[in-house]
């Protein structure tokens, strides 16, 4: 692994990989990418401001309009166009967290508590729809048909991913690559679509277009691994983080699937139990967390995750040196190591 | 009222009027929307052809489709992108329909039963979705920034109408101008954009297409009016149409406004009990169609349809005689004559 360090604290001991170069670089065009959220969100009927103002706020680190501006940055690019574009993404997002709210029956017999709790499932929904039809309505004030292809079939691909997420749900069966497919769709896609416009804002080579493309699909691969594991991380309860939600759910993340792999018929057992049959019982967060780190189902995945994170970092070679390739190179790191 | 009849059949008695000229004129480029449709559908997730099959089989009349090909012809268009865009404009019609189906918890309890009941909330969202962005996947296949805009107008105006009446719904003190808003949002804005991208397509003068906007919005209100009727027309219910959804739902639709408002105490108990607090028993629908039949309020909401209908049919008349007029305004005499 490889930590990047600025020159000038090169006789400093390596620090930790941050999101803040990244956060730093970009601040003044997010501060117009926040403006363009709050107008754009509101609305003559209240709950709409409401509702997206409270999963806004929630949705905090506001890392896909950042690659967006970053990659616009990285490519050279001084124009406007970058911070509608970026918005338009944000939304995307916002909408598919407000969607993804919606709960069945069944898990609200589960007691689970989601912003849904507040409003329920309709307004989750409808506002969801507006957040999304602001979002092409941005894409086309801009007036970029290559972009609003991108980011439509990023649109189309995610519901896909959803439902195939939503279809193979609590099936300790799901293999491998059938998770990375889900993940591909539902969180790798607007990473890359993310990244991929800031070189069509810039109007740079096809290639570098691809090279952003396959850097954010990577990224965004390597970003959502380090999120299962992070969700069974005792270290980051005591950062405030909460753990255990997708435990609760019965979502079958990485580390799952690999505990299972290897594991033996009581083991098949307690997973089948707890996350097909969702019978938990006090304990039992405790004890699937420790399986998964005896069975090396969490390192496991973290080399999976460093592994894609190489593969973004090396996408950006095309690149010439320079603050905006070092601040997204860390934002990979970060990602990454985070973590630990 | 006025009855369009051909010449050839001028010497019969008036007949009622139908779709069917309509339907006929765009028979042919409705087979090919019914084509574009199914394939634009497809996904390897089986669970997305399977739930907007049933919902699209289950969407009957295509009514918005026909629209825009009845307009596109209207306008003298030849070419071949009336076909997407109709599909397109049914897309966004059929995840409209599916997001309706959500339902919260509280809906559950009242035992409401709906496709979402087959495959759940989250499907229903989710396939929603899916469709949406095929639907702008058309749109920019099509490659009009206009359309696009008017569509995208469209699907935002939808939500916000949705939102609007979710947060009035079982209100008995809606005002007809409230619910006027609601429908001119949730249902007239899809049909007058349906109108106005026939006119885009054709590349007619800006007159032209505002005619065909005002045709299409008007007529949609006109259109929603007479289905508030219908839910409550006993007579329907003979013809194997269900009626009283808006009852049992707690929906204040224009007959309940206007009977409302010069309801007595004792009648206003009535609504409250069973359309706020959705306390309904055996007999109360009955009651109720016969309260609005006594008020006059189903009379007075049809002559208010007829009134916008008026509006839609004069709104035609920058066009030249032809075929494709005189199909379009029997589909005006249609939807505020059917329930009769």
């Amino acid at each position: 692994m490889s930590v990047v360090v600025s020159l000038d604290n090169s006789r400093n001991p390596p620090r930790r990989p941050t999101i803040e170069p990244l956060a730093a670089l970009t601040a003044a065009d997010m501060t117009r990418v926040n403006e363009v959220i709050i107008q754009r969100m509101q609305s003559p009927v209240i709950l709409i401001p409401q509702l997206a103002g409270h999963i806004i706020a929630a949705g905090g680190k506001r890392l896909r309009p950042m690659l967006t501006l970053g990659s616009a940055r990285l490519c050279g690019y001084q124009g406007d166009r970058h911070v509608g574009l970026a918005a338009s993404v944000e939304f995307i997002h916002t909408a598919t967290l407000l969607h993804d709210d919606v709960v069945d029956e069944s898990d609200l017999r589960r007691g689970l508590a989601t912003a849904n709790a507040v409003w329920g499932n309709k307004s989750s929904v409808l506002v969801g729809d507006f957040l999304f039809s602001r979002s092409f309505q941005l894409m086309v004030a801009d007036g970029s048909l290559e972009i609003l292809a991108i980011l439509s079939e990023a649109a189309a691909v995610i519901a896909q991913g959803e439902v195939a997420q939503l279809v193979t749900a609590n099936d300790t069966e799901t293999t491998e690559e059938d998770y990375l497919e889900v993940i591909r769709a539902k969180t790798a896609k607007l990473f890359a679509a993310a990244c991929e416009i800031g070189a069509v804002v810039a109007e740079r080579p096809k290639a570098e277009q691809a090279a952003l493309q396959i850097f954010g699909h990577n990224l965004g691969i390597a970003f959502q691994l380090v999120d299962d594991v992070l969700d069974y991380s005792a270290q980051q309860a005591t950062l405030g983080k909460t753990v255990g939600d997708d435990f609760r759910e019965g979502k079958i993340t990485l580390p799952i699937v690999l505990a299972f792999r290897s594991a033996d018929a009581e083991q098949r057992a307690f997973w089948r139990r707890t996350l097909e049959d969702l019978e938990q019982k006090k304990g039992d967060f405790r004890r699937a967390a420790a399986m998964l780190e005896n069975a090396g189902a969490l390192k496991a995945t973290l080399e999976r995750a460093r592994g894609y994170g190489a593969v973004a970092r090396q996408a950006l070679e095309v690149f010439p040196a320079g603050p905006e390739k070092v601040a997204l190179l860390e934002a990979v790191d970060f990602a990454v190591e985070r973590a630990y």
